[in-house]
């Protein structure tokens, strides 16, 4: 890594308020021009409209367009002159060629914030880095702050914003994003919401121009909406500011990183995407290490493991027991475990001998503690956990959930349930369970963590996750994430010791 | 592992045939005598009957109970004895005390195929390894063959046959599996049936007192339904005899194994599940790779390989050419691809030209191959994966599907399409889109996979899982998968040419 005498000899000046962030008003706009959208659904620019429009967006919209003179139901303007006010923010999904005269007309207009779509630029070659450099000339002669170009910009569910080209799905929720893909953002609103997680606010960072993912990272920090920071990573292209705003972030806030570049395939596929140069892996390894970035190696990990910070409280160290009513997903899950690091301890003798009144003959009282097929199902979600939970030499539940409607419905079928009440019937035992099971978890203060082969949004799944308990798809899933996270908070408790 | 000079002296018979496998009577029954089933849907067994009844099994049902009359409907038999016939299959869900007895009920009856479910025998301790031995000498003396003790049977949806105690779910399918825990059989339809997969027939060994892996191989071999066989293992109790048979079986069909028991909490979960003795993992490592057998790392691995090794033809090399239409999404499948170890080379520059009037100006034309917003939905899905597959350079394709159901339903929603059909016309365009690339992977010699963040039942995934196109839920898993399936197809040419 670059020393520190290669610092910029002044430090740009730093939010202490979100409000005081550049993107504040980006990401909370009242008012909102729109250049690039028609009436065709053919083109981006409509897409992305109709993705503000159908989130509710509360704010005024002004649509402006060469020619039509509504755009989607919406009065149009000719030219960003003859708005009604000057808006918080306008965004530009236009031919790359008349981008820069319509920043100077946003400028004269008195635009202070400004998201670029167009693509065409940096990524594209010398002619289009030249192009980028005359858009900042541009945006700081008028005083400008502009995302992008090449990005999607943003959404913030919780302000009912949303920029890109896809409906936003789901609810708002504690997951911050910076993202040098927009596709991280648009085409993860709905992944999130089967996971049961969602945005807080994502950012589409695309080329960087003027605000880069450092000031990503400072709104985030500050952010209150936001528990958990993810970032997708094709290169760092300021080092030094990455790593002074970072140190102070992650002793109190966990970031999340997944690196693309760390590929010889990666990086040439970065390359030509934004225009990114990454560097070698064992250079960002170094960095996410002695930054307390939690490093993700997958997709899917950047979010198993904000699922798990989701939880009201984290490990306080890696002992896990493993809770289970089916002998196969267990030995999976403990041989998982033991494989990522963690401490799947027999149990002591104490806790023994309260399960032993618990467990059935055919189960197993160990760790896991494998219940079997037992007719007591209720235990499950309640006497087996709180015992569990109680004894103090785990630091966390991992627990195995298998709730097949049929089975409910079956057991409901028998008892003369009328056909048509089945499915209610079995909806409200299925959440009685997870209630029970979230009644347990709230008396103590540990994480509790399901697994489960159930589809993420099936409805058993559904139940925990309206409480806040992360179901994760799958027990090496579980065992990964979870590790990664208990690496993070010795960490943590290291950096702020000292 | 074991010398030569180890092997049993004189080798069981090996059947040629399917009929002529010891279970092919148990897994292709036309009449079954159930023992433990009652009225009362609290208990295993009853369950067990109900998911009997529920897939429509189509030959006789005898449930053997010493009180009722009827049970679910059928008429019940107080004894074995009283059965109108001798079934081909007595299936015993019964307190562990009385198993022996009916066991010998059975045999006294010339009932010459049992499946005992029942546990409490080899896995709980050394009075249960007793009651195991007598089992196999009264199965012995009645020259009966029996699957068990400890297990759920089998599950053969192409005869309508699921004795395991959850509803089969899906359609019948070509994955084989032999497994020491019952849950990754019944747990799993649901699973394999969201990823367009489905068991031709599952075998449950449990403790494998007489019936074991080794004869389960033998079946799964033989059984015309079978493409893939998938292997849990928590140990191999019969080493020699499970390397003589899996080496006869690789360089023709699959076996894609996952074991459990390899790490310290992984060993002691198998024992107390079937009092498996398990060894050190590099001994399993040694013999997976000896015999050619497929190494999964998570129960994931085992289905995803088994999907790629699903697809009409097989990589023939390791070169993959990625199609994208979002940067983020195809970078991360590059680098996916590269740290697994395939091969992501850059274009051939005959292939350059060829893409260069099919990818809009703001795309690539690299590897990955990115479209970016195209306003020719349909190239995406003809004519560009028609000229990737067309190049000699190249392996198999890699492509990003993403087809999100309300952007179809918003640009219908322009075309001024009656709301309620564009439901309808929605899947129509789907259908289409998955059609056409379907055509293109027929008149190509080469496997395509396709990857995605949409749940895999969405019904944009559905359309292609029914014409046997993978879809993996991510890139990382696509490229773990279909790296494993090189290493196999290499492997596999290297046996066979020797």
């Amino acid at each position: 890594m670059p020393q520190k005498t290669f610092y910029t000899p002044v430090e740009p000046e730093r939010p202490d308020t979100v409000e005081e962030s550049p993107l504040f008003k980006l990401i909370n706009p009242d008012s909102i021009a729109f250049l690039g959208a028609s009436n065709n659904f053919g083109s981006m620019g409509t897409s992305q409209l109709s993705s503000l429009l159908e989130l509710g967006f509360e704010g005024s919209v002004y649509p402006v367009h060469p020619k039509e003179s509504r755009i989607l139901g919406l009065k149009a303007y000719r030219h960003v002159a003859d708005l009604p006010e000057i808006p918080d923010l306008a965004i530009l999904i236009l031919p790359t060629k008349i981008v820069a005269d319509t920043l100077i007309q946003c400028g004269q207009k008195g635009i202070k914030h400004v998201i670029i779509v167009s693509g065409g630029f940096q990524e594209s070659g010398v002619n289009g880095g030249r192009l980028q450099q005359q858009l900042i000339q541009i945006a700081r002669q008028y005083d400008m702050r502009f995302l992008g170009p090449n990005c999607l910009g943003v959404a913030n569910p919780h302000h009912k914003l949303n920029t890109t080209f896809l409906p936003h799905v789901g609810q708002p929720g504690y997951v911050g994003m910076v993202s040098q893909s927009g596709s991280f953002i648009t085409q993860m609103f709905d992944y999130l919401a089967r996971m049961g997680l969602g945005f807080s606010t994502a950012i589409s960072v695309g080329n960087e121009a003027d605000i880069d993912m450092v000031a990503g990272l400072e709104y985030l920090a500050l952010c209150p909406h936001t528990r958990v920071i993810t970032l997708y990573i094709e290169t760092i292209r300021n080092p030094e500011a990455f790593m002074r705003v970072v140190k102070d972030i992650t002793p109190q806030k966990p970031i999340v990183a997944y690196y693309v570049g760390g590929s010889e395939s990666g990086r040439r596929a970065s390359l030509s995407h934004t225009g990114a140069l990454s560097g070698p892996d064992v250079l960002y390894e170094g960095l996410f290490r002695q930054t307390g970035i939690i490093r993700a190696k997958t997709i899917e990990e950047l979010f198993d493991i904000s699922a798990i910070l989701g939880n009201k409280t984290w490990p306080q160290g890696d002992r896990v027991i493993i809770q289970t009513h089916s002998g196969g997903p267990g030995a999976v899950a403990a041989d998982a475990c033991d494989q990522e690091g963690l401490t799947v301890a027999p149990l002591p003798p104490s806790l023994k001998n309260k399960l032993a009144d618990l467990v059935p003959h055919t189960g197993t009282v160990g760790n896991p503690v494998d219940i079997t097929f037992s007719k007591d199902r209720l235990a499950y979600f309640s006497s087996i956990p709180d015992s569990l939970l109680s004894a103090e030499y785990y630091d966390m539940l991992l627990v195995y959930v298998l709730m097949p409607k049929q089975m409910f419905a079956r057991v409901l079928r028998s008892m003369d349930v009328p056909e048509d009440q089945i499915d209610a019937e079995t909806s409200k035992l299925m959440d009685e369970a997870a209630a029970s099971f979230s009644r347990i978890m709230q008396s103590h203060a540990k994480p509790v963590i399901g697994f489960s082969f159930h589809a993420q949004d099936s409805s058993a799944i559904k139940f925990f996750h309206t409480r806040n308990i992360p179901v994760m798809p799958s027990p090496h899933r579980a065992a990964r994430a979870i590790a990664a996270v208990c690496r993070y908070v010795a960490w943590r408790k290291s950096a702020n010791a000292t």
